[in-house]
């Protein structure tokens, strides 16, 4: 199957110039960008004139199926949040809502331009099911601890873990193990995990550093930083997804640097929970790998990786007094090619002849993208999640003139809002 | 005409419960909500079934012929942002280019739910024309004083501006002076302004307290916040629209509220020039009547007061570390009746008997907006300004199923891309 994209202006990565021309796909493939060979005979054309093509976005760090729960419970203490209302309301979610879950996050992702996410949540298998199915690209992280239903702690479980990671690692989807927290766990069981990651060559997805209760708590328990413990019980031994870092002093950032941690800036969830802003500029001068991430509906309430791309760009310039922080480049290199190495696709980030066909058309045709100046800012600054017009998965079209090709949306909605209706009695 | 909007889940001001119901619009006002007298019989019907219902937003502090110059200079100091590139490329544009830039912005702001918004820049006739033709409502503010072409400092010309503020004013548009800061002139010249407004019963709409350096200038030359002297010239002595705000201390908020400014939050420009965060919540705190504004195209890089509304909710949550910070309700009524109150249409803002039939239709129909848990959060955390499906101002229907019905956009923006390469060579 051989598809030509003519007329475009592409972003082919975050620092080469635009270009104007065309993008030769080849079954999953890029064959060619710019000037195509007259010997390439395309079975299929779209005509992109008005329209900037780019890599898709990565999405980082979410938990796709919290849509259900989405402006479910806002604007509250964050206690309160979680332990009155999230908490509660997620027992009663069965593996089958999570899967429907699942279905309208990867719709909604779709059709704002993400063609690839890193989840971690409950009930995974329905996840790898609902990733299957729509043939989206993701990295899934199973977590083999779990809270012992008799109340006794936590328990491991690293035979179904092991059997999640090896089972659905593909071509499209990799694999990860989520340690959730260095606080939820004793460190022995921290140790534990760490060290089954290891022999599973798997890397870990972990939420640290996200808020200054857990600081606290790490510093009043252990005298130590969340990093200090990672480092020490040896998940740092591995590659890590960490999601948020928002609390990380000077010391952390030498211990990430030296672990080649890739940080996963939350912005919309570390500013809505009270959190803060996490020094991604820091992060950024050291020449640290960092993504984006939406975290999940409950705490954001979409899965919109523009908005996150937009608040990247404005809210450090904001918090730092300075309008040079971050720039547009910047941002779109995160949202990109530094996801997807975070999760693990090497080949995925860029238009470039040999990565895989994720690509994304935003329309520029409309009075908010107009006169384009500058592509690159007309995507952090001014677009819209829904400017994107058609997405390229793999090389198949997954939507196209902003309807899903692949996906029942009308349906996801209808047995999503099901559930919502049970979840609220 | 009478028109009947059915179905709809209605927000029909910030603080009232969501109803479901219809609303009964009598030419250019709201006559009934909720349950519609039978005796009503409306020669059209809308079905909002799916939609959300809720007053027009307001943009209480733009430059909207900017977008010519939107994405043309990023991510630079704030000097080399405005002197050598911002006003070099303003000093090219003639009054004609200035109407066919604001024609391109009320097409943008009505295509994002703004049916007012709240006007100063050069050439303000252009702009007056603009308005008119369109039908959109809107408070336009003339500024009196220029730079003198000799470079002999500043001029001011009140006669050109009372005819302005005398023949533009009618129920559609209001008038105010512009003063554009106190940073700008000598005092003389901004007593003799103050003195004028008052003279003519009129608003001020001002730039005040927006960067550090405007501290540091009248810290050093007079010994004062940019607000003591706004009070010491009298120019608080009228009603006074505030843009920005953002270097205000405690004793600037006792000035502020003795003379009851109205303040408007203008976060993404704020933060993108690197200003930083406005005190928002103490505003709001001391009972302060605020609004929010996106600013010119030229900071933002856009006039989507979605985006906004969700900075306005997100950023003070993670600036003062408090989730329960500036709740979506608080947002929701400094968008719409706030606003509609700054620009002089007190009969603006609410879907309320007897209000202005200024409401739009918001689409829930889709994977972020499902489930509809609490419109007004889903409003402020989860919608696009591409949601908007239809716009009606003062009883007109501006925009149906996201088609402008009175305006021309595609030759807008044919017209303001040859303005934009004119000004680029």
């Amino acid at each position: 199957m051989k598809m030509l994209i003519k007329n475009a202006q592409i972003i082919t990565s975050a620092y080469e110039p635009v270009l104007n021309g065309s993008i030769a796909v080849e079954n999953d493939e890029i064959k060619y960008v710019g000037e195509i060979p007259e010997c390439f005979s395309a079975d299929s054309v779209i005509d992109a004139h008005g329209f900037i093509a780019m890599p898709g976005l990565v999405n980082s760090h979410t938990h796709s199926a919290m849509g259900i729960l989405r402006n479910f419970a806002d604007d509250l203490p964050f206690n309160k949040w979680l332990f009155d209302k999230i908490i509660p309301a997620e027992a009663k979610l069965t593996p089958e809502d999570i899967y429907w879950g699942c279905m309208l996050g990867i719709s909604e992702m779709i059709k704002s331009g993400t063609t690839c996410f890193n989840d971690m949540y409950l009930h995974m298998e329905s996840i790898a099911r609902a990733v299957a199915d729509t043939g989206i690209r993701a990295n899934l992280s199973y977590g083999p601890i779990t809270s012992d239903a008799r109340g006794n702690g936590f328990l491991a479980d690293y035979t179904r873990c092991e059997s999640f990671i090896k089972k659905h690692s593909n071509s499209n989807i990799k694999t990860s193990m989520e340690i959730h927290s260095v606080y939820l766990y004793e460190h022995d069981l921290l140790k534990e995990a760490a060290s089954f990651a290891k022999s599973l060559e798997t890397k870990v997805h972990i939420h640290l550093a996200e808020s200054e209760s857990e600081i606290l708590f790490c510093r009043e328990k252990y005298s130590k930083t969340p990093f200090e413990i990672a480092y020490d019980t040896g998940i740092l031994g591995v590659p890590v997804i960490a999601a948020h870092c928002v609390k990380t002093i000077n010391s952390d950032i030498e211990i990430l640097k030296k672990a080649d941690v890739t940080v996963v800036h939350c912005p919309s969830s570390n500013m809505k929970l009270g959190n803060g802003f996490a020094p991604i500029e820091s992060f950024l001068n050291e020449n640290m790998s960092v993504g984006i991430g939406t975290d999940g509906s409950a705490s954001n309430n979409n899965l919109n990786m523009f908005e996150e791309m937009h608040l990247t760009a404005m809210i450090h310039k904001g918090y730092n007094n300075n309008p040079e922080c971050i720039p547009a480049s910047a941002v779109i290199e995160m949202a990109t090619e530094k996801g997807a190495y975070a999760s693990g696709f090497l080949n995925c980030g860029k238009i470039a002849s040999g990565y895989k066909a994720d690509i994304i058309l935003i329309n520029t045709q409309t009075a908010h993208m107009c006169p384009l100046h500058d592509a690159k800012a007309a995507i952090v600054y001014s677009a819209q999640a829904g400017d994107v017009d058609t997405v390229m998965i793999n090389g198949k079209i997954m939507m196209k003139n902003r309807k899903l090709l692949t996906i029942d949306e009308e349906m996801i909605i209808s047995r999503v809002n099901d559930i919502a209706c049970r979840i609220k009695q």
